[in-house]
């Protein structure tokens, strides 16, 4: 019977752009329904899902390669700031009618070299057309020994704050991006654009550093929103407040040479979002063995301030121990 | 600080519509960036995803309840089919800018019965909002004893053909959806009508099922594209023909009455698609104990062919012995 034996158009694409992502044998090479893995004897699994629509996260007109890659790693910075190894992922994917086969194989080959970088591969998946914009989906899966999840909750008083990397680079670069000019005008060598804007199209993912802060952290979460409000989250919800000494925030060349250039962008690199980068609290008797658990993991962290009572937002002094106010004090795309 | 306190406007969306739905403690309460839920011991985990689109898988102006619960049973389906219980799920929603609460209160509410209807909680997701139509993505999660989940590939030459429940009420009730005058036509009761309609809207994943096709099929999937190109996907795989017997494929009151007015509509019932009905094949000697179990589990099974060997497309025989040929053997909506 005609055409009732040939695969689907969906299987074709399928098999051509997204079956080499899928290494783990219980993938089936995506030729099945679903895909089974073994449940870690002992652990917990984590659990998370972050979706990107194009104009809305990212622009149409971005690399295809990198749209995936940052689409992964957010995920991926989800289960490292909780302390989860990442066992895989799936990805449900939205394609536009002009969404050619050019952009699926840039897609799919920035997720190959992602999944490769960070050893994970692609459980399954959907796709489908929309009438509207590209939109992904991915559902990470991550395990960790039972009951050790890192949580936002669990900040004491007494506690240190603790970020990872370098903060504000991703908002900076968003800028960046959105107005080249910027580079002149914040007087920033080409080397120190290109690192901020790299920093926005393709963040790091602190999977390293999820056993030390497992194995110390009070609270954790990754900063996507920004520092200042995703901090005010964590002691929200911990029940504490927190007081941050800003000229300790660690910042990239290209981040101190924007600040040098314009003050006021210190407000952009602390609420500005897409960092990525671990923001958890420490109790300070353990600070000692999470800097070194860290330095063992070569990520580089460092102590930004002390977790206090109360249930005012955190204050953030600057060198003279002046708190700053801010006139937007989290970013959100929603 | 103004503002820096405060709960995003997303994260009261969470809050209000999706946090009765994460009865799970690993889900803290959706406050958290991540779940996490205990590895069962011994257990393959199973793992999907379906996405659907305003416009493109339902219509804008569906009930809001009936689409969140498809989305959900479209997962479960899956699960059933390959022999899992479901565990959870998460939910990645990009929503329209139109998107009122009214809508987003008949969602969730929609989401909580089907939860409690199969005893799955929602474990976490991501909120989005998208210039284009509403997409929603279900992540399913299932578990069932190591190295037991069904497959599409496994049919052997022999082993009978089962599906559950009725073929084609989905195929047809979009029909009816679509084209209110065509229950006249087909001279349907307003039950009858009805039904089809619901069993587009609403497909009964056949979750208790599962059991039984872990423990006697020999290949099983979901019908989602139609039995006769789901069973040719499952031969394929399998390297293995069948022939059907159409005259026992399982039909409701209203899909039979249906062909009694237009006998072309068995093209549309054996092709249509959205049955979401298990399609497994069985060895010939554990045919019997499969129809017992499933009979225990309360769940119709019927034996509708058998496996044949060759690697021709599948023949669909009638009453006469001759083979039916379709026009369109597939449904898809790629």
């Amino acid at each position: 019977v005609a055409g009732q034996d040939r695969e689907s158009p969906e299987d074709r694409l399928i098999a051509r752009f997204f079956k080499p992502l899928a290494t783990h044998p219980g993938a089936l090479g995506l030729a099945d329904d679903t895909a089974f893995v073994s449940a870690p004897e002992g652990s917990d699994l984590v659990l998370t899902t972050d979706a990107v629509v194009a104009g809305v996260h990212f622009l149409p007109g971005d690399p295809p390669g990198m749209v995936a890659r940052k689409a992964l790693r957010v995920n991926l910075s989800d289960l490292a700031a909780k302390g989860a190894r990442p066992l895989g992922f799936l990805l449900s994917l939205a394609i536009a009618a002009e969404t050619g086969e050019k952009w699926l194989q840039a897609f799919s080959d920035g997720l190959k070299v992602d999944c490769e970088e960070f050893g994970v591969a692609l459980f399954g998946g959907d796709t489908v057309r929309t009438p509207g914009p590209v939109t992904i989906s991915v559902f990470a899966l991550g395990a960790l020994p039972r009951r050790t999840m890192a949580r936002r909750a669990g900040a004491k008083a007494g506690d240190r704050v603790f970020v990872s990397g370098s903060v504000g680079d991703g908002a900076l670069g968003l800028r960046l991006h959105r107005e080249r000019a910027l580079a002149a005008r914040w007087k920033l060598s080409e080397a120190a654009a290109d690192h901020l804007r790299m920093r926005y199209q393709l963040p790091q993912p602190r999977v390293r550093l999820a056993e030390a802060v497992r194995d110390h952290a009070s609270a954790s979460m990754d900063i996507s929103d920004g520092l200042a409000g995703d901090l005010a989250k964590l002691c929200r919800v911990s029940g504490v407040s927190a007081t941050i000494e800003v000229a300790r925030v660690p910042l990239s060349d290209g981040a101190r040479a924007a600040i040098a250039a314009d003050n006021a962008l210190t407000e952009t690199i602390l609420t500005g979002g897409d960092d990525y980068e671990i923001l958890c609290t420490v109790p300070a008797e353990r600070a000692g063995s999470f800097v070194a658990a860290a330095g063992n993991a070569r990520v580089a962290v460092t102590e930004i301030g002390e977790v206090v009572s109360g249930d005012a937002a955190p204050v953030f002094r600057d060198a003279n121990g002046k708190a700053l106010t801010f006139t937007r004090p989290s970013f959100s795309h929603f």
